[in-house]
């Protein structure tokens, strides 16, 4: 790879910057394009009606012709969840391991995409080439199963991306991350380092997945005598397999409960990355036939999210389990921020129910802390620093790591989403800034919801709405009926007459001045319609009501 | 006090249980009611629109004669905030210490009803007579200043209150918690401990307030060279006079920002509770006559609230106050369940504009941690626990704490409220369940905002609304008008006209069939255009926005 043009390299950012979600990175060097990763994020509490979130590419539509690949470092929503939606626009093959691969495969199914979808399993080791890149997957350690870090190889210099990612040098399934490999790549010389930033506000080291095990295990010691239900994220192939390890060793069946949690653990079975003994597995419908004491449920709903399993059995609404006092329920989770009431709700609930509920201790996280982010820099030595993955603070806090162990100042990087950074080994600098930004996806629709629409939504969730309507004479503009109000997120109607009586009598005011003066511009007659009743209801109730004149003609 | 008829003493949790907020107790016995706090309880996120929540007091209302005053534990919103709204139905005097009292003065100036309310202010160690009840004041230690557990002493024997505490050996202001009384009371008998079990999960003791101090003076040494703005909780006086203490000891300014710190410390300030050094409190017109580092700003807004005054200057919507870099912004509070991202969201914000932020080790919980739940329930010794303040999981916690200390497990009760439990010295028990509930304060608004109304305002923000309009001729039923459609919150209508075409031939395809089977009673009808366009949308959209016929006739 010899840079006879002398161009640079530039990567640019199309998400997943100062949010955790929607990860993306387009890496370009003169006509290639390669996109690291394509996630999605969950809607914020502001937005709506919105079922996900995936990231504006207007960028590659505009560059099409260049994008040569999405490489895709590991299997989690926030970096597999978007391509099926960004593929119909951007059709060109993805590549990843072979876990992340059949979990793309998933979704690709749901959208009916298997056939027009290129894709192509790589090896830990190996490299692929798109255009002007060679990408090489690395071995690391990562809440989920085959995960990588990629050594991005250009004319321009070597970046080093981790990926999301943690130093487990006793994984449950697997390899320990591949550190002799980061510090060959390192050796060789890296330009840049894109580095997990999660954790970076946290000291020290994140623990082995194996010491959930070993609570686990001592877990279901003390509990040997009740029915014990672990709830844990479905993609946490190796948390599973602790679980049932330790289901098997006490003797228990295991039911495995929620849809995602069966979509997962049936592939991570076909493919090798669960083993579950014999007479283990037992279906839900076989539940009723052995002593509580004797089962062991592995559930989705570690989130408290609303529908999924152990929301369901926690409000009595799963038409399968029932939470019994005496039952043993075990969070192997942490609440996401911004779920701790739901959870909290779903303990509660547990707990009303006579279950002995334990939130603690029984999980670690998945990423980077303080230390191995060093431990990673340390191998990797690249001239630049580009914290990825996680709100301003995270990368914040991870530039300040980087600039302890001596990276100059000048060469962190605290980028924003569609900030152009240009680099080789002479220079790196932020030239350019692109369009990026978030597509709200709400049922069918994939951005026809925007702004207008999403203020609409939040008025209407503030205090309802108020439609005034009446009917004019053709041309004479006489009122032959109406006003008419109609209130729905208001004021419970029956209860308030007087005042919907009175709102009433203003509008008609309002009409009648209207056609005195005759103001008969439908536009302005509708803003003096406003105007009134907005100004009545507010000085009544404090309220501000959408108010929605509906004017027709006969 | 004799018990001559051998009556009960009833207690009636009527709100606080199962949830953080809205605390109040009714003490019944035979013609004497007493109630305990009177708080109020902030919105959850599926409260849309809703200001704040205020407990239904229905069974005080229709035994109103009995009713003999409000006793109040301490000043914060969920123990005094519903008093402006329940003293309009229930007018009884007030009794609270000293700063306290102020709080809820404040309120009732708010509310004009200053006049019109009777208030008592009491002293720790003093006791009032309410009907056949006495209550006395104990010293306690709290979050906020004049905290007070409560020994309510009837003819069927004594029940402790604890109101908020924890055990602070070393507070700030004023002694520590009264143990010796808990422990004198306690030796003569007490039917009944109603113990705070916010903290009750936690092992331990809580931290005194005095450890805060101590942090704050090494951040101020540490960040000496830098403006240092802290965020705190507006009613905890002593939080805010160990920050005043720190900047004076480090010879800095201090401004004084958001409505509510204002209001708090002008009120502790006039009454003795805050000392401030001559000459270092400044106003904040005078903030830029000083360099920064000489400064220390003490605001609001340590929640996230995005109106708060840390919030504005985050947002650079502040007009007196601009976040500069080199600015040291100090968290000194957790957040409280439930406003984790919008901390989150603020810490981000402070760091984008290049402050320093520091969000740990400046806080320490105002509630008992369980070795402090321990000491109490060893110096009252109560024949009968009934743990109050807390989530389902919080007062579950301390019923196991009180088991582990020998209560009788038949003599702990985790309530609901509206529970009547009926008790004496030989037993009790639940013996009814009354009317209880939250009612909503929406701008003027209290109650009108009810279940269907809010179903409505949920159903608007998840999809929106369309609304179809048309006329018909009187009698004969001929359409003169219409069918429109008007939609908000649904999809941005100037991109999707060809949905909103089709959607219009679908309604007038269904009023055309209902007219011509001479379908004219105007509910079919509207159920019939009802189901015509909801069941297109969802096919084309898998969306369901809220479809309102308006039929105007002329």
């Amino acid at each position: 790879m010899k840079n006879v043009n002398n161009s640079k390299l530039r990567i640019i950012p199309l998400g997943g910057l100062e949010q955790i979600g929607m990860n993306i990175t387009a890496f370009e060097f003169e006509d290639s394009i390669i996109v690291v990763d394509c996630g999605l994020s969950f809607p914020e509490d502001d937005m709506l009606g919105i079922d996900l979130v995936i990231p504006d590419v207007t960028y590659l539509k505009q560059n099409l012709s260049k994008v040569k690949g999405f490489v895709i470092t590991h299997g989690h929503e926030d970096h597999i969840g978007a391509l099926p939606y960004i593929l119909k626009d951007i059709n060109v093959p993805v590549y990843a391991t072979r876990l992340t691969i059949a979990l793309i495969e998933g979704k690709l199914k749901e959208h009916n995409m298997l056939k027009t979808t290129k894709r192509k399993v790589v090896k830990h080791g190996q490299s692929i080439n798109l255009g002007q890149f060679r990408i090489e997957f690395i071995k690391t350690n990562h809440s989920i199963a085959d995960a990588s870090a990629l050594a991005i190889y250009s004319p321009a210099g070597t970046v080093v991306h981790t990926g999301d990612f943690k130093v487990d040098y006793t994984p449950v399934y697997g390899d320990s991350i591949d550190l002799q490999r980061f510090g060959e790549i390192g050796k060789k010389g890296v330009l840049a380092l894109m580095c997990d930033s999660t954790n970076a506000e946290r000291p020290g080291v994140t623990m082995s997945e194996k010491s959930v095990g070993r609570t686990m295990d001592a877990l279901f010691t003390e509990h040997c005598n009740s029915r014990i239900i672990v709830a844990t994220f479905a993609s946490n192939v190796d948390r599973v397999q602790q679980i049932i390890n330790s289901a098997y060793k006490h003797n228990k069946k295991v039911v495995v409960e929620g849809r995602s949690m069966v979509n997962v653990i049936t592939t991570a079975v076909e493919l090798g990355y669960i083993r579950i003994p014999d007479h283990t597995l037992i279906d839900i419908e076989q539940l009723n036939n052995y002593p509580p004491e004797a089962t062991v449920l592995i559930t989705t709903g570690s989130q408290g999210e609303s529908m999924a399993a152990l929301s369901r059995m926690a409000q009595n609404l799963h038409r399968k389990v029932h939470i019994m006092p005496g039952d043993t329920v075990i969070f192997s989770s942490n609440p996401i921020p911004g779920n701790e009431k739901a959870v909290s709700k779903v303990i509660n609930e547990l707990s009303a129910k006579g279950a002995n509920v334990i939130f603690q201790d029984a999980h670690v996280s998945g990423h980077a802390c303080q230390e191995e982010i060093k431990l990673i820099y340390s191998l990797v030595h690249p001239k630049y620093a580009l914290p990825v993955h996680g709100e301003y603070r995270h990368l914040k806090a991870q530039a300040s790591i980087a600039a302890q162990l001596g990276i100059e100042k000048e060469n962190i990087f605290v980028l924003q989403s569609g900030d152009v950074i240009e680099m080789d080994a002479d220079s790196a600098k932020v030239v350019d800034k692109v369009h990026t930004g978030s597509i709200f996806v709400d049922g069918l629709g994939v951005g026809d919801v925007g702004n207008i629409v999403m203020r609409d939504r939040q008025h209407l969730a503030e205090d309802g709405i108020m439609i005034i309507a009446l009917t004019l004479e053709k041309g004479s503009n006489v009122l032959l009926s109406g006003p008419d109000i109609v209130s729905r997120g208001f004021v419970y109607v029956r209860e308030s007459e007087d005042l919907m009586e009175q709102a009433r009598a203003v509008v008609y005011d309002a009409v009648e001045k209207c056609l005195e003066r005759n103001i008969t511009d439908w536009g302005k007659m509708k803003n003096v319609m406003k105007d009134a009743l907005g100004d009545y209801i507010r000085k009544k109730t404090k309220r501000n009501p959408m108010i929605l004149p509906v004017i027709m003609e006969v």
